[in-house]
């Protein structure tokens, strides 16, 4: 959190529908699993303001595509609809077709502009016939108290779901009587990466801003929260983040708004909590390690040596069997491509400096067992190069892991 | 093996002393465990010309800069010295010296120029009054049977050694009577990837090359063997391929001579061979997929999207669980930082076409997933941008991996 939540309180059991003029339902659909929430729908009292963020695969799913083009050619959402158990990925011309298929029978329903956001298994057809008839079912239920139902429908190998929500006072722009709330969901848990996995958030704000401040709040949010999380190192076909804003009555804030800075913030906290939420319930994880690399030569190098750190099977192991193997640590993060020199750097693992000026510091190795076997373990790399600084997070690789993984589609 | 044997015999039991003039010793030196051949030494009966390839980690460790030191300087080795139990890797300045001592000693019992290896634990000092000790007792038992002993002293986390021979007609240029022999040794097991990892190979022929054809050669021979396999995406600081070539009465081959295509040959073939035995012994390994990405604009290209197939954690879950989800791997071909067409791929598993033309093919998935539980599983994709073609060879992520590397220190 870095203590930046001056001014916000989070809402007890808040969530996307803490927002102000947001209603949804979730469903059975029986895409996957008969009996299992699948299928949500979020529909907001009129447009709002929209921006995305999605995955940088090659192949984006056909939802992606979707949402891409719709909104590059107009930056506003009326409603959208979530589907776990099938990520209508690798699908082909029917896939964009069934895609749109689900955005045209959610705009006839709940109005639009709709978005559609899918996850789960890669290449297969989508069943069209239970999610249109879900998308129905859905749209006559809608609720401002289906939150937490729409919470457990996108959830794929989740073992949690993941809501927030928080309110601060209102800026000056806003209608007196107000608060200004930011509240959102998200889902997991395996391909969690930088660059988006097969994670999926919607985040939404009653304020109202401008889509050219609302494309800078979303990739400042993105940058400190979903960019900075590694389960796997794989990144997914249908990683989406959607910010939704407006609802209150004011001018739109711009780039340039003083007020601004706060709706910044609050969108930036969803983010990060969202993201700590998705990484606590890595696939497998038993604990969360923060790597933090400070002493950069550009945030690009920490960045890099923070990933290649995070990244690692053998650090991800030594983690799980809470063996505080170092020496591992800097191997990894010389594996990162940019220049290191072993007598700048500085090693401290969970509070203890392990390595300094080029060698191995005496430790007292049972307490640093002990520490390293903690829920959460930190570890700050200096590298003497400059005043950059990068930090993610990243789980331990547990034979849970594999367990879940190896029997997806069977 | 690629069908590139021709000419070649495998000597039943042979390894790394086939090759004439060496002699070898392995002894138990205990330097991480008691009991356990653990330090090997083989020295040629007069020096050899040398040619080296080490990890590309940014923090090589001790014996690694030697061996760059000393090869850069002069090209020449007599007398190697390989330890498990300890890389000697994050220890600083007394790493250095600890690592000039060992090959000071080599030399001064059996002769230089020496080399060092190592291989184990990071960010811990040698243990080095037993290793010098260890380097004298075995400096006294050299012999040309010790092939099977030197296998299984550099060890770490392997199950079995590796060590092969091949033998074949002379070429023109040798003295009549005597056979072209290659033979080699190598070690596994984690961190193995292209680059190189803790892997350490060492191979000889009896043939004569200059320095200049040495390079050349080595550097073929790797490309298509050490390069083209991966455990667990992670390098480490200590991996190095040593190449030694002399011994027999004839003209050093140069880079032009006719001769010298089939010892390239011969020499690949061995590094062949011990990159197969690396992957198959692969931390927890199971099965070995062979990824072959065919219609690459590229070699690079296509190299780029074998790796990111074969480096994948959920490909390699998947293939652990005998799991054909083959939307996994049309996934991590597309992390790979290379444009993809989805219309133009094809990918083929297990001999079935499951993907073409932008759609899933209908597959008989009982009959696919029999297959894919196979101990070898080929993976085909083609790229349809060009004729590049790369090759990897990967292992599955079990949860015996997770064990294996969960407590190594301790």
């Amino acid at each position: 959190m870095r203590g930046r939540m001056i001014g916000f309180k989070e809402i007890d059991g808040g969530g996307l529908l803490s927002v102000p003029g947001l209603r949804g339902a979730a469903v059975k659909a029986g895409i996957k699993y008969e009996d299992t929430l699948d299928l949500a729908v979020v529909v907001a009292d009129a447009p709002r303001t929209a921006a995305g963020m999605f995955t940088r695969n090659r192949l984006p799913a056909a939802p992606v595509r979707l949402c891409q083009d719709r909104l590059f050619h107009e930056p506003r959402v009326r409603s959208l609809v979530i589907n776990s158990g099938n990520a209508n990925a690798m699908t082909g011309e029917g896939g964009e077709r069934d895609a749109r298929a689900m955005a045209e029978r959610l705009e006839g329903r709940c109005g639009g502009p709709a978005l559609v956001l899918s996850t789960g298994i890669i290449g297969v057809p989508l069943p069209l016939d239970r999610i249109l008839s879900g998308i129905d079912r859905a749209s006559a239920e809608l609720g401002p108290g289906a939150g937490p139902a729409i919470a457990q429908a996108i959830l794929t190998t989740d073992t949690r779901p993941k809501s927030c929500a928080f309110e601060a006072a209102p800026p000056a722009a806003m209608e007196r009587g107000e608060p200004l709330i930011v509240g959102g969901v998200a889902k997991g848990s395996g391909m969690i990466h930088p660059d988006m996995a097969t994670m999926l958030a919607v985040i939404a704000t009653n304020a109202e801003l401008t889509p050219e401040a609302m494309d800078g709040v979303m990739r400042r949010a993105v940058d400190r929260s979903f960019h900075e999380i590694t389960v796997d190192g794989d990144t997914s076909t249908n990683d989406s983040v959607i910010v939704l804003a407006g609802g209150a009555r004011m001018p739109a804030l711009g780039p340039a708004s003083p007020d601004l800075e706060r709706v910044a913030e609050g969108i930036a906290l969803v983010a990060e909590r969202l993201a700590e939420m998705i990484v606590e319930d890595g696939e497998g994880a038993s604990r969360v390690m923060e790597v933090v690399v400070t002493g950069g030569a550009s945030v690009e190098q920490a960045r890099k040596v923070a990933r290649s750190i995070a990244c690692s099977s053998l650090v991800k192991t030594a983690l799980a069997g809470g063996d505080p193997n170092w020496g591992r640590i800097l191997a990894a993060a010389a594996n990162a491509e940019t220049p290191l020199f072993a007598d700048e750097l500085t090693l401290t693992i969970a509070g203890e400096r392990v390595f300094a000026e080029g060698r191995p510091l005496p430790v007292d190795e049972a307490e640093l067992a002990d520490r390293f076997s903690r829920d959460r373990v930190e570890v700050v790399l200096g590298l003497g190069q400059g005043r950059a600084r990068a930090r993610m997070l990243t789980t331990d690789l547990t034979a849970e892991y594999v367990a879940i993984n190896s029997e997806y589609t069977t």
